[in-house]
């Protein structure tokens, strides 16, 4: 297949680089020159350039831009593309961009490969990031069955997980398991931060440890990726907040009341179903406070 | 320095192993015979049995057991010691024990060892448990200077960092960055829970990753430890519990609102602030989501 990449960050290097495993011929575009010779020289594309126009022979593009710019980034690239070619993306939110996308080009399957890592561009690309991963397709009613069963097999030759779920499901399930954690943890982060004390302050700062780090880690990470969660998934986000804080406000409630029955059930009740969403094994961990 | 151990579980044993190698006698008390053949197998002690007279020769005692039977211990060792020995403890939560057992043993010394495993009991015992970590000391005005001077020399050859803190300040300093970080991690994974449709929750359970799964895992801890915190750390955790909760409701407020502006900055001051509480190593993690 000759697949086109636009947007050469660390997902787009990703991808070209286990496409190209796979038997792909792989162009990439980018908005900088820099960008394409990093990818060039560390085989993630086959060739790249700045100009959209060089997509006009692909049989398939995945669009890696920021959210922001998909929708755009289809309508220049239905002006360019052969009609059988297909557009697939890789944003976080769906339901925003598979609705419109879907208006523009009538072969475009929403997607969202869930891996990844802590740093960001080109430079941080590295083969099988998708392996073993889940990676959710979003079609909709009307999305051409050829064309989701060709990003379909695309998936399974990266080795992810394949889920398929309508766009309004794929929302509201990323705000539950990825979106949530980042506010409710930014604001243990911002709650700790409020303390007036400032003996008390230090003294928490001091003693943090694993509990607080790793309960802290989603809420301290990139502020950009945190908004746009927000502007792109609000309804789903907000769903979930408010879902979350009624936990939170039983859980204040019983120890408030001294109410240890029900404090003991919400807290077993977490520790039984957890393994339903992470089943990890044990590790070290600070557990004695 | 002879030093009695009574409770003889993970902490205890840990202790044992680490004040042997620093040339102390230990001897240790436990309620179950089986339990003092262990610890004296493994080398946790010099010798252990079930009868605190035992230690009416100890220079100081350690007491290791569940907090809620700390009070009570020092109750039942006053009547064994001789007054110059020394009375500390390693319970997670400080003002609830230091005033009664101070009132029943003046030379009392409160202690909160940071550090521990995931396992319990004996069996996982293990020496340098508490080098390079927090020990906090929790004297009160009127605690003997010189029992304070040797329960820092011992915490020092432990290897441990060594604070002092008043117990109230000790207990909210613990409440939010372990106590809270436990309800509000809990209360995540009750959320997750709550949601009604069945596909979606499923799909959630599918596509959770290490975000969801650092988030939630204090949540999804021993339910016993977590209502422990709650009952002897009420006012401090409800404090935090308060005070987190004005925070997330900042946060949804603004995501109602679409105030971007405000969420973009409670996002970046967590981002900024988090390195002052812990200071971690980047490290591979789902980020595209």
């Amino acid at each position: 297949m000759k697949i086109g990449i636009v947007g050469l960050g660390l997902i787009g290097g990703c991808l070209g680089l286990d496409l190209r495993r796979a038997g792909h011929w792989v162009y990439g575009v980018s908005r900088r020159q820099v960008t394409c010779a990093s990818a060039s020289a560390m085989g993630a594309v086959d060739a790249a350039g700045l100009d959209l126009a060089a997509l006009s022979t692909m049989d398939l593009v995945f669009v890696c831009t920021p959210i922001t710019a998909i929708e755009p980034m289809v309508a220049q690239l239905a002006k360019v593309l052969s009609p059988e070619a297909i557009i697939t993306d890789v944003g976080s939110v769906k339901a925003s961009i598979v609705a419109p996308a879907t208006q523009l080009w009538p072969r475009f399957v929403g997607g969202h490969p869930m891996a990844g890592k802590a740093e960001a561009g080109i430079e941080a690309a590295e083969a099988s990031v998708f392996l073993g991963r889940p990676y959710v397709l979003t079609p909709l009613p009307e999305t051409d069955a050829d064309a989701i069963s060709q990003v379909s097999q695309l998936v399974q030759q990266l080795g992810s997980h394949l889920y398929a779920a309508t766009p309004a499901n794929h929302d509201q399930a990323v705000a539950w398991i990825s979106h949530l954690p980042v506010m409710v943890s930014a604001s243990l982060i911002q709650g700790c931060l409020s303390e007036p004390d400032l003996t008390i302050k230090t003294l928490a700062q001091q003693l943090a440890s694993s509990g607080f780090c790793d309960t802290s880690r989603v809420g301290g990470g990139n502020p950009e990726l945190g908004l746009m969660m927000a502007q792109y998934n609000q309804s789903a986000i907000l769903r979930a907040l408010l879902a979350y804080r009624q936990q939170l406000d039983s859980c204040i409630q019983a120890i408030q009341l001294e109410d240890w029955p029900s404090l003991v059930e919400m807290l077993q009740q977490a520790h039984e179903q957890r393994p339903q969403y992470i089943d990890e094994p044990p590790r070290r961990a600070y557990s004695n406070a």
